[in-house]
């Protein structure tokens, strides 16, 4: 049965780097059927959009405009962070009804996997028609069954570059101690990604000191003993450290002390402040004192902040092409009858990267979370393995082609020197 | 008279994403003067290398590393961020006597300018043959005479990529406002660089939402009320506000709070910690409480943090010409005879860009902060002026190009929807 009418395209939860890559993906698609999707609009922020009555025509914008938008970061549309209430659905079929919304493309994570089943199941109990898509996204990389999430090559390119980039700064200094907070709620992929680093370096074989050093995951216990432990072996071995700590490992941590607000899924914010960064930080101080010829221990932490999703001019182009391919698929499979379902990413085996997309039932990705599986992690639970790298660096796209100095040091001619205190 | 022997490079002070390419640049420009320079050898960290008789011998290594190098962040050579004291002197002097260094290029800011002068002032009394020439170098582009730092465009590039995603990413929610602080120390070059982020739009003239919108500069007095009102301004007209603050205002603000340790020359560590922001964005949840139908007052501080000066693959290709420039003119100049000077860039008038170098006497240089002069400040005192982005756009060499969507909103039917509170 063909249905016709108009499409509604949702942005929720945190924006990506390429979010409107998918966005552009289903304006392209949509294009093939102009006998069935009469206009295509946009919820102005999410839900809030729907609730509101407050829609984008996105069908009278020029075409040209989409490749600008393509690359921007931030949600166009405007996002969300609500849930539907039961006492909101009346109003969101009132609404679909009168603007003749018949297909719905929901675009997020598992959050919004979780809202478009609500509104699907609410739909077969009135009997309206209406087909609905969940385009996967987001940077945390945390949905079932798809290969990946689009937003997260683009972040793993990002913070790999950071990483890369500080540990060469970090390296510049004695005794130095860098942590560096990343996001990924309770999922360790993001912080993983930063491993990349240490592909990019150039003449790697002879450099055993390229970090990041230490890496600790959401999925393995957080050990406070064991932090300092690594951190003490790691200054041993070179005295330095550039250590990535994943955000969600606050919530080990206990207590309110790293929490923030809390939205209506009941995410708390883990991130938004220096707080995890500090006390680790302070861990450090307070329990690894050096006071060498080189001064005292230099210890420094950041928390990496939205730059990681949000970063112009640093999108993955893999990413990029992988966002756009879900946005554009969404529109084929809906106009084939499709609904209920979450659009995944399929990776073909081989040498190259190759990525098709299939569909999953959205029970299967609703309030779930994927984790990384133990192969990908080290045995010594500080970082990954080459299952991990083969899975992320066709995703990232590239590594930071970067060079550390390992130059012969010129022969001594005098006796030590002992600095006097003044 | 022909001076013969070795050439030392320092490095010194915190790295910059091009302080290699200044590196690379003396490397290069050596090989033309094989008969006076004998070797080229790198303090290992800095004043320490010199202290404790640890060299790299740079001229041992094969010429194709430098390219490598060049485009890492990081001090290659290793940093420090010490000052020679007077009990120092005599070591200085016999290392430099047993290692026949002969020419030195020191690379840093304000610090390492006066270090030089110090060793120069020390030389002469010792009548130690020694030329000295220091080669500038700090992302805070606070050095006086010469026209901007090496390092400074890189770090502007940086900053406003970042700012332009994150002003995208905030708009894509309701009743957002989001602080940045960015580094800079006592001088706002890199805070005011945040604005290059709005020139990066495409069709920017229709689009009066573009942040940065408030901009606070250590070159103006930190008032908190004529902050809240700023916001609340900012707030009225667009519904959300984009801020970036330079750590400097920290100082401002008074007592210890927001200060970190401090090193040999006095400088306190200005936004080493999330406080600053943290402080910022607690002012505007107590005083500036919006509850609207869209949920209360979103307010996110990040502190941007070491990747400003390190981020891999980000650099300016200006600052990166301009900082191998001022490396490899350093070298010509000291052959010819030249001590006690401070290589300066000197923009050449017309349109396009143009730099030239020539030299300037330390004295001017050393214990010296060139802060923002009146005419880039905005008489609101809350950002910057044209004369500003004609100063910093080709430093910066390229903007974030981006787009927001700016669509027409679909005509509603129904009435206003009053969400029930559960």
């Amino acid at each position: 049965m063909t249905l016709k009418g108009n499409a509604l395209i949702i942005q929720s939860g945190g924006p990506t780097a390429v979010i409107n890559q998918s966005l552009t993906g289903i304006m392209t698609a949509s294009r093939d059927y102009p006998e069935e999707i009469h206009r295509v609009y946009g919820a102005y922020h999410g839900l809030h959009g729907v609730l509101y009555e407050n829609f984008l025509d996105l069908s009278a914008e020029e075409n040209r405009i989409w490749q600008n938008i393509s690359v921007s970061p931030g949600a166009a549309l405007g996002s969300a962070r609500i849930k539907p209430r039961h006492s909101d659905l009346d109003r969101i079929f009132e609404v679909f009804s009168a603007h003749d919304i018949k297909f719905v493309f929901y675009n997020g994570g598992n959050d919004s996997a979780e809202a478009a089943q609500l509104i699907r199941e609410e739909a077969n109990k009135r009997n309206y028609q209406v087909r609905i898509l969940h385009i996967p996204k987001t940077i945390d990389n945390d949905l079932m069954v798809t290969d990946h999430c689009p937003g997260y090559g683009s972040v793993a390119k990002v913070v790999s570059h950071i990483i890369a980039g500080d540990d060469l700064d970090n390296r510049s200094f004695f005794n130095s101690v860098k942590i560096n907070v990343v996001m990924g709620r309770h999922a360790g992929w993001i912080a993983a990604a930063t491993a990349i680093a240490k592909k990019g370096h150039i003449d790697i074989e002879d450099d055993d000191e390229v970090g990041p050093h230490l890496i600790y995951l959401p999925e393995v216990e957080f050990n406070e003993k064991k932090f300092l432990s690594d951190v003490q072996k790691t200054y041993n071995r070179i005295g330095r450290a550039t250590i990535v700590v994943a955000e969600g490992i606050a919530d080990q941590l206990g207590e309110e002390r790293f929490a923030g607000e809390v939205d209506e899924f009941g995410n708390a914010l883990l991130s938004s402040s220096g707080k995890l960064g500090d006390y680790l930080s302070n861990l450090i101080k307070k329990n690894l004192l050096y006071n060498t010829s080189f001064g005292k221990l230099r210890c420094r932490a950041d928390t990496l902040g939205y730059l990681q999703r949000s970063l112009a001019g640093m999108a993955s182009h893999t990413d990029q092409a992988d966002a756009f391919l879900v946005g554009s698929m969404a529109v084929h499979y809906i106009m084939k009858g499709e609904s209920d379902k979450m659009v995944t990413l399929v990776r073909a085996h081989g040498e190259n990267y190759k990525c098709e997309t299939s569909l999953c039932d959205l029970k299967l990705v609703a309030q779930k979370t994927k984790l990384m599986p133990k192969s990908m992690i080290n045995s010594e639970e500080n970082g990954v393995t080459e299952d991990f790298y083969q899975y992320v660096l066709p995703l990232a796209g590239c590594v930071p082609e970067l060079r550390a100095l390992k130059a012969t040091h010129v022969k001594k001619k005098l006796f030590d020197y002992v600095r006097p205190d003044k």
